[in-house]
């Protein structure tokens, strides 16, 4: 280890701001955790609405928030249980734990991915690797499940786990958002929330936590209709993909390719995934990192994850760890959706409407009428009505499931139903939609945005953060503490809070050193209230960046301010 | 049970339109997690939004965000792992398992806040309780932790819990957080996230959730200057309160006091506390609580949780439930952060400068340069550094706890560092903080708005959601959908979304039946393009509540919409 990284310097700054700093610190610390601070914790706000503003809100998709505890079944259905695993070897000596892949690579250099169990003893073995900490032998490798365990309610028996993604409860609520919806298709849906993953021994800071905010949607659509209308807008865009076809020549330097030629070119098998990664580029940008920083990386088959037709991963580079995924684009397909019907009983797939008319068969609940009214007495008809407008297959499902189902205090049992069948002409087609999802982390996304705006102007720390992520948007300053100077600042701050933006008062040392401090939280611009202010309202606007001032009236600050926060304006330029 | 209840008709509409639904559904659902729909997790999120701007910017509040999975030491220290759990009972022939408060409150109205495991027993005998599923014969009340319990990592021993409450997350960064805010006091620290609570068995849809959003701030003061600044502000407004007092006279309907009353007769100990349930109280009116629905319930000593000193439940009258807690106020005092002191053996206590020096002996942890040097080389500089930074009771903390502290990827060791004691002179006190607490919970909230806003007008459903907090903000509807008006409503829609509005379009079905899918979903303004629109640029706008048109042009819309959403403006007078 030679000087200190860009992680370091960031940490040491990010700690001492508040932007982030590892948990639990005054018990020891626990690995693959860390606290947002006050910058933090806003800055991430901002990341999450930017993410809205350019994926979700112009696509009209539509956002939902589900549990991070969920039940065993879930991920039954949705292959996690079965794969949703890490290799880990114990030191026989000093009976500490690690991930197997991670030592191989940390200790022999040796590329890991997509090996298995033996594989990985094989190279352990043959390079002489030992345990990090005593250099004891380590044992055979084992997989080690990386989801948190916990049990819901107070039987032992109904085992649930912390969500490693939020994409199942998009899933598992596919067919009733499909429903609220009122049938469009395409449909997307996102969520941002909560993801936990409980890794062997995470050692990366903010880059591999344990508990993290993961922002993904799920983007649903006809297979036999995938075109993306939206092609026009990037197919232009250029993109630095390292695909698999690549990879397996042994190439691992991108080509640059436009979005179109990407799918001409058979590297990207989906439009909308091709979409998506081109406003993903986009997004980077806007986030600091400059296109030349980003590259698209096609997972090889044993690299991608359980579920995947094909994966590409938004990678940027990093100073202390080279290349890092920032998001993960996956062609899920069919294979969730199939896997909950398959689970649960109940029918996802959708209706399209086509013109030939074809007969079948479907299933009814008709409520037994004859048990239904001595039981439930003056409720016979809400229960009644309940029941025919519930699905079959939800009411089978529970019937199956626990014997019952409770509708608003209800409890339905099989003798209140007849399930029959009816004929039925459908002029249309049932099938189970496709999927492509993105996925960011937006932990990492705020340290990535740091290591970009980290910069040194005159031995003073200067965090370039793009003006609208800003944690704090502006801050006043009195040029000095008397003479009415402060009365006057705090009147302006607490004009500018009212107008919903989130400034700052600071009227603490001279003011070189609170321009410095401002610079440092990434403060975007300085207004300065002296002598002149008391005379003809008006105040200075020092920018970050520039260090250049200008002078402007108080009335205008609010709009001036909104403008130049959302890029509209620069204050070199155009004041 | 008679008539569909309120929330029978909430929890119907709030399905169907995509607020909120039992989760896990086609799995035949888990008690106790409810998912948020479209325009649930939306409305969420501007709960959230109004409670910031009410209590965090307002007053310069940091806040923050900790994880939810945490390690058990933090809850031996809160005091959680022996005090939260609640009494439970198994039925002896079926094997279900109920929570035996609410079990015997339910089937024999005894009032049981506060009984421990023997009186509850001896209630239940006498008064006959049974198994409410089978009749059958209940056995003796046993403790069950309510708390999620995991393990962290690969070592079973490695115990962690999901937070009950965000506030730990508050008290263990208690210390960063003041230095990172310079030393101030008084202090916000605020929160918002998800708390986890297994409930043994909840049946009360969103009002009793294992998985919630909590909304709390810790306010920390000095204990011997704990007058609030504020208090001119609230204290000629009235709050009706239930106090201990008045509770231990057997009185249980509150009276009627001024905020400063309240005070002066002793009922509400600490003016920080009344000064925030003042602003609650508000809050809730705003929410569309009338005041007269509105209640202060002090608990007694038993019913209180294990830290607070005094705490008042802010109740409001549910159809269904009755009284029921929104909000908690509790005099939490210096409870936890004494905890965190005894069990983490870091000082927490905070200096403030007083007029007569005092002489101490204070702990500094000096690098040891003769390991140091050789050992680290390079990075000697480096580590000397990181070692003289670091807190001397946070270093031995982690030596006793982990032996050793890891700081940038430098591990170090107890035989890098030589504790001592140097003599200074102090001019001031140090002291523990005393803390009030308001805590929310965010989902209980959602639900006691669209209980209050639902009404019925001529047969149909009009959710009169307070403006601000409508998930729709408007609907932009074409009269016909022919001769160019879906184009312009489409036009018109898309401008409004850019400029940040949560806007909508729709174009099914006859106009009539659109206003009423709007009124349903609680949205404030419909606005409607019909044939004037082509020639002139305006539009109708159409008010939810009053159903009044009136003719805008559509250039004024934006500003114009901002400003009635914002509550500055109504449709009918002001247009």
């Amino acid at each position: 280890m030679g000087k200190p990284d860009r992680f370091e310097l960031i940490a040491e700054t990010a700690r001492r701001r508040g932007f982030f700093w590892p948990s639990f610190e005054i018990y020891g610390g626990v690995g693959g955790f860390i606290d947002l601070g006050p910058l933090g914790s806003v800055m991430l706000r901002r990341i999450e609405e930017k993410w809205r503003d350019f994926f979700i809100r112009k696509h009209g998709f539509l956002e939902i928030s589900t549990p991070v505890v969920m039940p065993a079944k879930v991920f039954e259905a949705s292959g996690h249980l079965e794969h949703f695993k890490d290799p880990m070897v114990e030191c026989l000596s000093c009976r500490r734990r690690f991930r197997a892949d991670q030592l191989l690579k940390a200790s022999a250099s040796v590329e890991t991915e997509g090996l298995g169990l033996e594989e990985l003893d094989e190279q352990i073995r043959a390079k002489g690797v030992r345990c990090v900490e005593c250099g004891g032998e380590l044992s055979k490798p084992q997989y080690f499940r990386t989801m948190f365990s916990t049990t819901i309610g107070p039987y032992s028996d109904s085992v649930g786990f912390g969500r490693p993604e939020a994409a199942q409860g998009m899933f598992i609520n596919f067919r009733r958002l499909h429903e609220v919806s009122r049938g469009k298709l395409p449909i997307g849906i996102a969520q941002i929330g909560t993801a936990l993953r409980n890794e062997i021994s995470p050692r990366q800071g903010p880059i591999r936590l344990r508990e993290f905010t993961i922002m993904e949607f799920e983007f649903f659509f006809d297979p036999e209709n995938s075109r993306c209308p939206n092609m026009k807008e990037v197919e232009d865009e250029t993109l630095r993909i390292v695909s698999r076809e690549l990879r397996e020549k042994g190439v691992e330097e991108p080509v640059e390719l436009t979005v179109g030629e990407a799918l001409r070119r058979g590297y990207i098998v989906n439009e909308w995934l091709a979409y998506f990664m081109a406003l993903s580029k986009s997004f980077l940008v806007e986030l600091g990192v400059a296109s030349e920083k980003q590259r698209f990386h096609e997972k090889l088959k044993g690299e991608r994850a359980h579920y995947s037709a094909q994966t590409y991963d938004q990678e940027i580079f990093l100073d202390r760890w080279g290349w890092v995924e920032v998001s993960g684009h996956a062609y899920r397909a069919d294979y969730d959706l199939t896997g909950h019907v398959e689970h649960s009983g109940v029918d996802l797939r959708v209706f399209v409407a086509s013109d030939k008319p074809v007969e079948r068969k479907v299933k009814v609940a008709a409520p037994n009428a004859s048990v239904i009214g001595p039981l439930f007495k003056d409720n016979a008809e809400r229960v009644t009505k309940i029941i025919s407008g519930i699905s079959p297959d939800l009411l089978e499902a529970a019937f199956r499931d626990k014997g019952y189902h409770e509708v608003e205090g209800y409890r339905i049992l099989p003798e209140h139903v007849n399930f029959k069948l009816r004929e039925v002409k459908e002029t249309g087609r049932k099938f189970i939609p496709h999927v492509v999802e993105p996925s960011f982390g937006a932990e990492r996304l705020l340290y990535v945005i740091l290591e970009q705006a980290y910069s040194v102007r005159e031995g003073r720390v200067v965090l370039r953060i793009p003006r609208d992520l800003a944690p704090v948007q502006a801050v006043v300053l009195p040029l000095v503490s008397k003479d009415g100077l402060p009365e006057k600042a705090i009147e302006i701050q607490r004009m500018l809070v009212k107008e919903s933006l989130d400034v700052e008062y600071d009227d603490s040392g001279a003011i070189g050193r609170r321009y410095a401090r401002a610079d440092e939280a990434g403060t975007p611009v300085a207004i300065t209230v002296d002598y002149q202010t008391l005379k003809d309202n008006t105040v200075t606007l020092r920018d970050r960046d520039s260090w250049k001032q200008v002078r402007v009236s108080i009335s205008h600050l609010p709009q001036l301010l909104r403008n130049y926060l959302a890029k509209k304006i620069s204050l070199d330029t155009q004041l």
